[in-house]
C-alpha cells in the first residue's frame, strides 16, 4: 500500500506534514504501508531525520515547484508540471501510489482529481463531503460541500448513495440515515431541486432515506448523511467551521465546540473517482496530516471506492 | 397609529402576548399609539386587567378561531375566516390598522401578507429577512430567509435594495455594506444564480456592494446586508438559531452566544408589501412581542416601506 503525500501543501508545510507522518507511523506502522513524499528534497531530508521518521517507511519523490494557495487551479496545474500536486497526480494516475493526500490548493486538488483520475463508472458527478460533529459524540457526513454548485436531482440521489457507503465503511455506521437538506419537514417543501429530489431519494432502495432535514438539524442526530447541492453545502460547512473560531475568540472551552476544529477530521475525500484523493484544510497541522493518512488507509483497506461503484450501479 | 397584534399566535399566547404589550407600553406610551388586539375576548380581558395594561391604549377585536402552528397556511386562512390572523389581515387591508404582528403560523402570515396586502409597485418578490448577531455588538441583515426558495438574479438585486433601506432606516446604518452570499471571494465564483447576480449587484448604484461573502462571514462584520435565495437563507437562519440551543444544552453562558437567542430581535418584517407585517417566532415570549411592536412603530415612523418603494423604483 503506497500512499502519496504532498509535503508542500498547506500553511504549515513541510514542517507539520513531516510531524504528521511521524505521528501516524508511531501509532500505525504496519508492514505493507509505504509513504511516498512529494516535495523539496533539501527541505524534507533534514526535517525527516530530525523527527526520526523511520527511513524504510518512506521514499522522497523530489519536486521543484509548489502551487500556492491562491493560484488559479487549472492554470497552475498546467504550468507547474513539477509541482508536488501535479507530480502526485501523475504518480496516482500511473498506479505508482494508491492514494494521494494534500493540504494544498483545494481547487488544484479538485481539478487534479477530476482530470487525472477516472470517474467511477456510472457516477455522474464526483463529490466532496465534510464530517459534521454531532453532540452525541458521533459524526455526520454532509455532501456536496462545494464541488458541484449547481445540481440536478439525480446528482443528489447519487451523493446520497456515495455518502451512505462512505458512512458505512469508514465511520462504521450500519444502515446510515439519509436526510435531504431542505427548508421544511414535509415532502413537497423546498426549492425546485429539493422538491424533485425528494421522491427520487424516497424510492431509492440503496439508501435509508428519512426525509427532509433543516438547518437546525445540521448539528442534531436526525441524519447520518445529509445531502444538498454544493452551494448550500459549502455555506453550511464554512459556517460550521466559523463556530470554532467564534469559540476561540470568545474563549469558550467546551468539549463539543472544540470538535468544530475541523482539523481533527483530517480532510475530505473526493468520492466518485477511482482512487482515494484526500483534500486537507490549508491550516492543517500534524494531527490533520496523520488523520488524512488514516482515512486513506481505511479507504484502501475497506475498498470503499469499489463499494461506491457497486452501489451507484445498483441505483 | 394603530398597530394590530394577533394575541393568539405563538406557543405561549395569549399570556406572553399580553405581557409583551404591557412591557412595550411601560417604556413607550406615546399618545398616538393605539393597539388593536385580535383574539379571544374572554381569555384576553382578565389577562389584560391582571397585567394592568392601560385600557385607553387598546381595543380588543374579538375573534373566535385560531390557526394552529402546523395547519396548512392557505387552507387554514380560507376556512378559518374568524381566526385572529385572518381578521387581522382584513383589518390591515381595510386600513383599520397600520401594521400587523403575529407569532402564529408563519406560513399563514406569509400567505396573508402576499395576498391581502398590495405588493409595493415595482417589487418583483416580497421577501423576509432575519437579523444576524455580529460579534462587535452590531446586527447584520440576511435575506431572503425562506419566502423565495428559487430566485432569479433580479430578485437578489431587489432584496439587496430592500435590505439596505431597512438596515439604514431601522438599524441606523449609514450606507450599509451589501454582500452576496457565495462559495468564494472572487467574482465569477458560485452557482449560476450567484454568478449572474454579481454583475447586477456590482452595477446597482442604489446599494454599496462589497462583493461576495462566504459561510464563514455570516457572523463577521464584512457585510451589513447579506443576500441570497430563500433556500440557502433559510438553512443559514435555522443553523444560526440552533447555535443558541447548543449553547443552552452545553450550559455555555457567553454574551455573544446569548445574542443567538433570536427572540430578542422580535420578528422578521415582510419587505416589499405596502404595510408593515411582522412575523414572530413561535416560541416568542413577552420581550419578543414588545420588540415586534417596537419594530412596527419604527417602520411606521420612518416610513421605511415608502423608502423601499422609492429605492426599488430607482434601480
Amino acid at each position: 500500500m503506497n500512499i502519496g503525500i504532498d509535503m508542500m501543501g498547506g500553511d504549515y508545510a513541510p514542517q507539520e506534514a513531516v510531524k504528521g507522518v511521524k505521528q501516524y507511523l508511531l501509532k500505525n506502522s504496519f508492514e505493507q504501508l509505504h509513504l511516498v513524499l512529494f516535495g523539496n528534497e533539501e527541505q524534507l531530508k533534514p526535517l525527516l531525520s530530525e523527527n526520526e521518521v523511520p527511513q524504510e517507511k518512506y521514499t522522497i519523490q523530489p519536486t521543484s515547484q509548489v502551487i500556492g494557495m491562491n493560484e488559479h487551479p487549472t492554470k497552475a496545474l498546467k504550468e507547474k508540471t513539477d509541482s508536488s500536486i501535479a507530480v502526485g497526480f501523475q504518480h496516482l494516475a500511473a498506479g505508482k501510489i494508491d492514494a494521494f493526500i494534500s493540504a494544498g490548493n483545494t481547487g488544484a486538488m479538485m481539478v487534479g482529481a477530476m482530470f487525472s483520475i477516472k470517474v467511477v463508472e456510472g457516477v455522474l458527478r464526483p463529490t466532496i463531503s465534510s464530517v459534521i460533529p454531532k453532540p452525541d459524540g458521533s459524526t455526520g457526513l454532509l455532501l456536496d460541500v462545494g464541488l458541484n454548485a449547481d445540481c440536478k436531482p439525480e446528482h443528489l440521489n447519487q451523493f446520497a448513495v456515495m455518502g451512505s457507503v462512505f458512512c458505512q465503511y469508514i465511520f462504521g455506521v450500519e444502515n446510515p440515515k439519509v436526510g435531504l437538506m431542505n427548508v421544511g419537514e414535509e415532502e413537497g417543501k423546498g426549492n425546485i431541486l429539493a422538491q424533485a429530489a425528494y421522491p427520487m431519494l424516497k424510492s431509492n432502495k440503496a439508501i435509508n432515506f428519512i426525509g427532509n432535514v433543516e438547518g437546525r438539524d445540521v448539528f442534531r442526530n436526525q441524519a447520518d448523511v445529509m445531502v444538498c447541492e454544493g452551494f448550500t453545502g459549502n455555506v453550511i460547512l464554512k459556517m460550521a467551521e466559523s463556530i470554532y473560531d467564534i469559540a476561540q475568540e470568545q474563549q469558550i472551552d467546551n468539549p463539543y465546540l472544540n470538535r468544530f476544529n475541523f482539523e481533527i477530521y483530517g480532510g475530505t475525500p473526493v468520492l466518485g473517482v477511482e482512487k482515494p484523493v484526500i483534500i486537507g484544510h490549508g491550516i492543517s497541522h500534524a494531527t490533520a496530516f496523520s488523520n488524512m493518512i488514516d482515512v486513506a488507509v481505511k479507504m484502501l483497506n475497506t475498498d470503499v471506492l469499489g463499494k461506491v461503484k457497486e452501489a451507484v450501479q445498483r441505483i
